[in-house]
């Protein structure tokens, strides 16, 4: 299953970002092989999103990723919207079918997905920090699956507002001394290259009350967010398990194959860079 | 160099055409793992041929090869033709440099290629069968090197008389019994899944009163046209040839790097089924 297993009818899958990472390509092809699959994925970058989209369709290109900039830009290019891109009005899968662009936003069902896994009992308090587009994804999906008692945390007077209030949560525009039962961190604290690198999304003692710890960062998914609440035993969830979640159901979505769960752990960690072809 | 090795800094290559085949995707994925390059290749077919060369600009994809029925239509969509493309009207080969579209005909680099290897006196009498694109493409390369005394033979009589003028040849609406030194077929007799694939493209006494065979039909290259000029002791030079000296033309043009013929002969083989991955 090497590159030079590629033929006239293999279907090619792709995603479309500014800045293209690899974890994309090198899950879904690690899948491809693992399934015998006759796929083959990889990442794009554009600065004319139309015609990348033009070129989807017209080159019969099976699936797309879409990160930033382009998951709200992309709608109107679109047929249709599934309810988990319709619900927060962001797209960040394509679904192309004989030409009819279908689109998902699988954030939003790795978080209702993860949720569900995870046992919360629906009236905790929680603190969700950010307004941006997978702020979006999370806060809408813990507003479908019942829970009523959030905060929105933004410094955007614009977007975090609109946020709290589509979500019916509160807004505030810092993190307040309050505690909560659980903590999202959806900004780019202690992402790496970015200037926070080394910072907590949360004070200490409010990862010391909190029982569930969410942090939307990938990468590195071990942020010293992660850290400090796993030294405390609490309940995590990750950046890099909400990114191979929601990998999975694209994947699903693009070929119609579930892979095993030793699959995708395999094909996460090959992803991640945690082990070689 | 698996699959698995594509990441986001991997370039695509493709090839646009109405019935893909699997000769240019074998045969460019054999030699990046030959050689080593960071390219993945892939054949689509499209029905937005306009589409599709958006989604090139867009998508920086490398390079494209072109064939029926969108050679000459793609050439409005394009910004700059070599002039092996302009001497014919006719675009096999498209080159994206960040956005900018050249384009060459590969086909008719390799005929010139391949008369140039080939000891032939430039007085010879020919015959050329076939008024199509790829008959554009041989015509033209055997005029601009230099043969003068030719006659294409198309039944066809607006596209015959038409490429004979447009390269100072006569015409003849079918195969006199005159003799001629070099004989070309570049019409389908002999191909495979057509009506004609156990026919001879001249006859019998014609061949053997040739000194020179060509035949552009590459499936099966070893046409009752070859194989009988063969048994003749006459010097042949088969469409396999012409197909892969056109591809090594366009492997060079969208790498930049130069294949052993130790390498160009193991890709033709298996690109020709000949030995497996």
């Amino acid at each position: 299953m090497s590159k030079l297993s590629i033929n006239r009818t293999t279907k090619l899958c792709m995603s479309l970002s500014a800045r293209p990472g690899n974890f994309g390509t090198r899950f879904h092809n690690h899948l491809y092989e693992a399934l015998g699959l006759d796929y083959v994925y990889k990442a794009f970058s554009t600065r004319d999103l139309e015609g990348a989209i033009h070129g989807i369709r017209a080159l019969g290109i099976r699936g797309c990723a879409v990160s930033m900039p382009f998951k709200e830009a992309c709608i109107p290019m679109l047929d249709s919207l599934d309810p988990s891109a319709e619900a927060i009005g962001s797209v960040n899968t394509i679904v192309n079918t004989v030409g009819h662009l279908h689109a998902y936003n699988t954030d939003y069902i790795a978080i209702v997905r993860l949720v569900a896994e995870t046992p919360i009992d629906r009236d905790i308090p929680f603190l969700l920090t950010g307004s941006g587009g997978m702020a979006k994804a999370v806060a809408s999906a813990l507003r479908d699956n019942g829970f009523r008692n959030g905060t929105i945390v933004a410094r955007n007077k614009t977007t975090g507002p609109a946020l709290a209030e589509a979500c019916g949560y509160r807004w505030a525009s810092g993190l307040a001394d309050a505690e909560a039962g659980m903590l999202i961190n959806v900004t780019p604290v202690g992402m790496e290259g970015g200037p926070e690198v080394d910072d907590l999304a949360f004070p200490q003692a409010m990862i010391e009350a909190a029982r569930v710890v969410v942090d939307a960062v990938a990468l590195p998914s071990e942020t010293p967010t992660i850290k400090a609440a796993r030294v405390l035993g609490k309940r995590v969830v990750t950046g890099a398990e909400i990114q191979t979640v929601q990998a999975v159901e694209q994947f699903i979505l693009y070929t119609g194959q579930t892979p095993t769960e030793e699959q995708i752990a395999a094909a996460a960690a090959f992803a991640q860079g945690k082990t070689a072809a």
